[in-house]
């Protein structure tokens, strides 16, 4: 059942989705988002939820990625293990209808780890698809939880998770450093500052008490407090992330402000980041799969 | 001022506070424990907070240590630099009234760190003054905040804070493993691999979401993320504490529950731990605080 007349694609996540309206000719006319993410659609309201996206726009056949196949969505969509490339996911779209098709997330076990993404490998592999990721490389996914991905061979051969946007959540949130943290990071030098202490020292949960004592003390101003904690935070992030990998080129992907960031983190780390918009990876990724359906 | 009829001695931390009266003889003779931390505490309020204490204990002195001297307590009582010994608290006691006095905290500034404690100091001090820890040693203080401190000469030398107990608060109140880290942790056999995990790898912030991974692809049973979550971060605090020192024997000091977790992950990593039960420590530090007053 190839959709060439068209269908809706869904990055349906934990707290938000976004779709688009995808014509015959894979161009992407129309779109939306909004805060109907899986966790708050109540029990059995999926199919009212996925209604609402259609007379939005259009009674078109709908592709869906992201947390809406996880145990908490629509209709679980099993991991497909790594490595895993487009015709992998392919063969493991689950449908909760005749006209409505869930993609799968990847998984990944070896080394003593085990980790999983849903919604990022349709970017991954779409960025390859587009061309914008050669077949093999290393790719960064900034996002709640960044990922790091090889893509070896067009595929995506393994990945690790780093939860940094989450613990800079929780930080801000609920913690010691709340009051420090309000305002939002920038790659300025209080950044740089942390990003060179994450990458060369091994001692997160202790430096994290030190930007509050640091403040305290008079040896830091409370104004780079969260461009430092952001810094400190992706600077281990990149130190794990690259883990002895010698790619001399690393591709950022995700939204701009996040992306940024890290292309800051990576030129400290003496690396050349090559940034791209996710939502772009997203739609090529979502194209090809609609395209290869059986 | 020497208060040889007895006073009271009040630990008054940011959620709880603990009072004891103290009699002629340095016994502990009557005490009590309630919510009523500093952040409680209204505007204006600590006079009358104080005048609670005495109405329970009776109209006696006060000796007050912990976060009720910092900028959001009764007066603030500023830090006193390490290396600092019983001496230096009392010459640097602050008095909000004449029958008041109020304990300093310590700070610690070089190597390019910064840190700072409150309320810790009158039991590490407390513990050497009793001759519980020699004078020479390192001492282990979980908590909200675990304090890795060198006392050298019978003073605090040097310390570090690690903020594991706020960290596994965070996650397990507000994190995507909330729901996994529901039950308490034990030192037990999945306690002991993630203490191993974080005593030999620098890779927390993934290590976190593999605990969630694993339980999703059958690796691990969701009964053990508790401690096995627990032991990853007490392996890696274990880790950043020990930082090269060489002490085979490693004192412990705090509540039960909580050294006992720390005494397992230091046989871990091959140290043998000395439990002190951090109540009694204060107690004996707090009266020689009082017995040395001007």
């Amino acid at each position: 059942m190839r959709w060439t007349d068209g269908f809706i694609a869904a990055d349906w996540g934990t707290t938000n989705r976004r779709a688009y309206r995808i014509d015959g000719e894979g161009a992407c006319c129309e779109e939306f988002e909004d805060g109907k993410g899986i966790l708050s659609v109540p029990a059995g309201g999926f199919p009212d939820a996925v209604a609402e996206i259609r007379s939005r726009l259009g009674d078109l056949p709908l592709l869906l990625a992201g947390m809406i196949g996880s145990n908490k969505g629509w209709q679980e969509a099993r991991y497909v293990a790594a490595p895993a490339g487009i015709n992998d996911l392919v063969q493991a779209l689950v449908w909760p209808g005749e006209r409505e098709a869930i993609v799968p997330g990847v998984s990944f076990q070896g080394d003593g780890r085990a980790d999983v993404m849903r919604g990022e490998e349709v970017q991954l592999l779409g960025a390859v698809t587009a061309g914008d990721v050669p077949a093999d490389a290393l790719v960064c996914h900034p996002g709640t939880h960044n990922k790091w991905a090889s893509v070896d061979g067009g595929q995506i051969a393994e990945f690790r998770t780093v939860m940094t946007g989450e613990l800079f959540n929780l930080l801000k949130g609920h913690s010691i450093l709340a009051d420090l943290l309000k305002e939002d990071a920038q790659p300025d030098d209080a950044f740089a500052r942390g990003v060179q202490h994450g990458l060369a020292n091994e001692d997160l949960p202790s430096e994290l008490f030190a930007v509050r004592a640091r403040v305290l003390l008079g040896d830091a101003v409370a104004e780079d407090a969260p461009s430092y904690t952001s810094g400190l935070l992706i600077g281990t992030d990149v130190r794990i992330g690259l883990n002895g990998a010698s790619a001399s080129s690393i591709y950022v992907m995700g939204r701009p402000e996040l992306t940024q960031l890290y292309a800051a983190a990576l030129r400290e780390a003496g690396r050349e980041p090559i940034e791209l918009d996710g939502e772009q990876s997203f739609l090529a990724g979502i194209r090809e799969i609609a395209k290869r359906m059986p």
